[in-house]
């Protein structure tokens, strides 16, 4: 955290971040939706894909590449499974319907999966698989992200920066929530140390000629692709480039849109009723054991607590929402931009 | 491959397979369908979850840990998913079972998930997730492994290496099959290294003090953990760590079982069918197309082709229904061990 970061409401800021949605055309229902997405991304700590990204967002809603009140499409042939079709809608809007649709399934045949086409980026995964934990079912999200992976054996950044997303109810232990990018790190880890002036480790990034890049500010004037999970093609780099084919697969390909075509658009939701297959209390009951069987683990030397997906944001989540949400003064310039542009009062 | 080994027509080794498996006391059709998973894994170049492994099933049927003639149950409560109790039986019988019924399912809802308690040690996971190819369906398929990964934090082996694939066909390309240990390596790579006298790379494994481990034979005396994909925390050990647990959550705690239990006896099956989606055809020549994609990628220095999960061992696969299955001296010997246990000529 830098020391001249400013802290901010959560309620505000949500607040603002409505309002700026509603200016740049949104009707006040879905401004409302969008904008707790994004705040609620800022409350878990995900600085890279909370209001860090809001002037992507209305520049692309004022440009019209965006469309403010975009009118999805459900096309459905069987039960438990669907095609969303977005129309070009902001990707919080159009993730939120169709993860809701995949909920409204799994209530009637157990599982629900619908997969997305011309959406358009919907920040954080975590966002979406979440809301499957309200109705005691376990969530999936994924989406087909940006170019920006180095592809095994290949030059360049061949692949998308895909994300996948798993959470699923705990009782007394906060939930499991998996949200990762299927690259050693996610992209806006990048944009985050630039802000931050830090490097990066080697082993994150290459450059155009495959070799390691760890200045942050040289990622794009070189070329910078991000490793897949694994990194080196002998610690496991092609299982990382596996998952993205098949994050990318799910939302691009089933979705009758192209592969690996980097419009963001693409996405993938899932739900799995936990009372189809089990009782919801001895599912929770077990997943807080897990959670203390972990935990008990022996330690290594400085370590002082074992976590497991979820639990630090969790904890970031309550200190943040007690304390303010700390805004980087990068963050708070592009927030006082969106405001003077949209004629709106900044007052954070 | 070592000088010494012997090659195997694959359709013998199969009858000789069954012939163990039906001696053992399975049914003899249960003992044709395990037969043909086991060395599906060998002719697709998997040499660690093939016959290398049938001395464990063999001796588990007659040591009544396995049962050769499971009363396998499904119990569902909506039309989309069920848990089966697998009754102890052979992973391969209960696997293959579990799938068929999540196939099945999916043909009706147009996806099918079935979790799975009470089973055990089924191979390699692209062999169920494979299943759904020839439905035109996308096949998942998962299963709780065996202790043996450090928990980033933690010392010694505190999760299991869980395994994940995911199946999804294409036209005149070779379907896609990611196939994934969630460690930086299978564990059977070790004991590949040790059967073939080399070393292993560092970042692969650790020893109970965190060091790197490089000597695979001192990987039980030392006893050795193998890395969570990603290797060290920094270059993203948490998200394999992550996937690892997410697959024992709908392996072992949507089944009724215990979180991280080491039985390998939790496996989770998903189908989703292609045309409840998108037309078929449409699917798979946007899969085609995917291919050639990355195939046209710029080659980095010294790579001949670019290629995506599942393409290796098809091609592993062609050539060994031709040639024959390479087996290591070690492998002979343990199956003419077998022959002579179970009383039958060993002939290959």
């Amino acid at each position: 955290m830098c020391a001249e970061s400013v802290k901010v409401n959560s309620d505000k800021l949500t607040q603002f971040v409505t309002t700026c949605f509603q200016k740049a055309g949104m009707p006040s229902g879905d401004a409302a939706i969008a904008a707790s997405i994004v705040v609620a991304t800022d409350l878990r700590g995900i600085d890279s894909h909370g209001v860090a990204r809001l002037n992507n967002y209305i520049k692309g809603l004022r440009e019209g590449r965006i469309k403010p009140d975009p009118k999805t499409q459900v096309i459905s042939k069987a039960p438990a499974t669907a095609v969303m079709d977005g129309d070009h809608g902001l990707g919080f809007i159009v993730g939120y319907r169709a993860m809701q649709e995949a909920i409204h399934r799994a209530e009637n045949t157990g599982a629900g999966f619908v997969t997305v086409r011309n959406s358009n980026h919907f920040g954080a995964g975590g966002n979406y698989s979440m809301m499957a934990l309200a109705h005691d079912m376990i969530g999936i999200s994924m989406t087909a992200g940006a170019k920006g992976m180095a592809v095994p054996g290949s030059q360049g950044s061949g692949a998308g920066i895909n994300v996948l997303s798993i959470a699923a109810p705990a009782n007394k232990e906060t939930s499991f929530v998996l949200d990762m990018a299927t690259t050693v790190v996610a992209a806006g880890k990048i944009e985050i140390a630039v802000r931050e002036g830090k490097s990066v480790p080697e082993g994150w990034a290459v450059n155009r000629q495959g070799k390691p890049l760890t200045d942050p500010k040289k990622f794009r004037e070189d070329g910078g692709s991000l490793l897949p999970l694994g990194g080196l093609t002998a610690l496991g780099a092609y299982k990382g480039f596996g998952l993205t084919v098949a994050v990318d697969i799910l939302c691009s390909v089933l979705s009758g849109s192209v592969a690996n075509n980097a419009t963001m658009g693409n996405h993938f939701f899932g739900a799995l009723r936990i009372d189809s297959f089990i009782p919801v209390d001895e599912f929770k009951k077990a997943m807080d054991e897990m959670y203390v069987s972990y935990r008990s683990l022996a330690k290594a030397e400085g370590v002082e607590r074992i976590t497991l997906a979820g639990e630090p944001e969790r904890e970031i989540e309550k200190k943040r929402k007690a304390e303010g949400i700390p805004l980087n003064p990068a963050v708070v310039a592009s927030l006082q931009g969106i405001a003077r542009d949209l004629g709106i009062e900044y007052g954070l």
